[in-house]
């Protein structure tokens, strides 16, 4: 009987390709098999990404999310759905470690940040070994990108996802002394206002696609509409103590 | 007269050698000078992390800090020694960028999290060109380290520094999902206290030297003493929405 494959979880950084760490790059080369969540239909990010780093003889393990928007997670078939493909996905690479063969499941970013990796990582960590390889998350790509000092001296950091209510962002927000906001789409507007209201608009700066092709970093107070994608963010940065 | 040298803020991770960039690799490789902070009579963190990136026709810049302990910064001499610091290395790297060489800066963790980069990028920024790249935080080298998936769904992460007053701490862990404390030191009991008065040190993880020899996690509950270096951190990973 063969040993059993490790699972690597493996975050790529925020979109430039060598924005990859040199771990991340050399786990990818001695992996046999590269797996890559992925819109249906689509190559996906990650895949792209990863796009040079990747030889003619590694198996790839696309992992097709069964839905293309963004769909609300109270919405209950969603929530069924979701949970069938993290089942499913779970399924497919085990049955690689299984054979013996390491399994390299990239995650965009850093692993442990909000990444589809961790629904797998607790569904596979309790029958084979998982090694983490950190990465560049998707903020510090944005705040590097937008050339933003973030955090001096006592200057606390909150990561706030938008989808939360404008109360709860504007609670926590009034509490911070920077901020990032994250998962904007349709949830624009909301994160604007609470920046307004918890008086952190003035200094803030919108950031789109962050090291990649399309790159976008704006003040707030220059974006005319309320339409974003999904992935940008704002950054709200911190102004406390500097000699 | 020559052109003017290019200045890059470059992260260089958490502490593993191999958690540098492909980009911060090419960078220090391309930059004939290479400066970076550290304790006067030390080689330095920085510098042993990229040990391995320099060649010996760099030309090395060690920038040495007035000072070896967790003196306080509300300490006049002290904050006026720390200005005329700033101050000091400003001027030893615009030397070199007039002479048109180019400058890495190193910076361990991510430039724009807490880095001492920062204070030096806003007096170098009006004169000189400057290029970030981002790095693998100090803060994902240590969820890395523990295996903790930390952000699920709409969890909010806050990151505190343990200088802050026991009630500052308490108040906004109390508005947070999940959180880190970082710069502990001397103010490791008021950052377990103030988890314990959150309801959060129970599934807590104490995080020392993560990515290097002599890495320790630990859960907090089995840490004993009150001990921990400056640069050690607490991780309190949420709880969010799992499919």
């Amino acid at each position: 009987m063969n040993a059993l494959g490790r699972l690597y979880g493996v975050g790529i950084g925020p979109g430039d390709p060598d924005l990859l760490t040199v771990k991340a790059t050399k786990i990818i080369a001695t992996s046999p098999v590269v797996a890559f969540f992925a819109k249906a239909g689509r190559r996906g990010n990650a895949r792209a990404i990863v796009d040079c780093w990747l030889k003619p003889s590694h198996i790839e393990l696309p992992l097709y999310y069964p839905m293309t928007d963004e769909t609300h997670f109270d919405h209950p078939p969603y929530r069924e759905a979701l949970g069938h493909f993290y089942k499913q996905s779970t399924v497919a690479i085990a049955a690689h470690l299984e054979a013996g063969r390491d399994v390299a499941l990239l995650s965009e970013g850093d692993p442990m940040l909000y990444g589809s990796f961790m629904h797998l990582f607790v569904r596979l960590r309790g029958n084979f070994d998982v090694s983490i390889v950190p990465g560049v998350s998707s903020i510090c790509g944005a705040w590097g990108a937008a050339s933003a000092p973030m955090t001096w001296g006592d200057d606390s950091l909150v990561v706030l996802p938008a989808t939360l209510p404008l109360g709860e962002l504007t609670r926590r927000l009034a509490l911070a002394d920077a901020a990032v906001i994250m998962k904007l789409g349709r949830n624009f507007a909301r994160a604007r206002e609470a920046l307004i209201a918890a008086g952190m608009a003035d200094g803030a700066i919108y950031v789109e696609r962050a090291t990649m092709a399309g790159e976008i970093v704006t003040p707030l107070y220059e974006k005319q509409d309320d339409s974003a994608p999904y992935f940008s963010l704002i950054l709200a940065p911190g102004r406390g103590r500097r000699p």
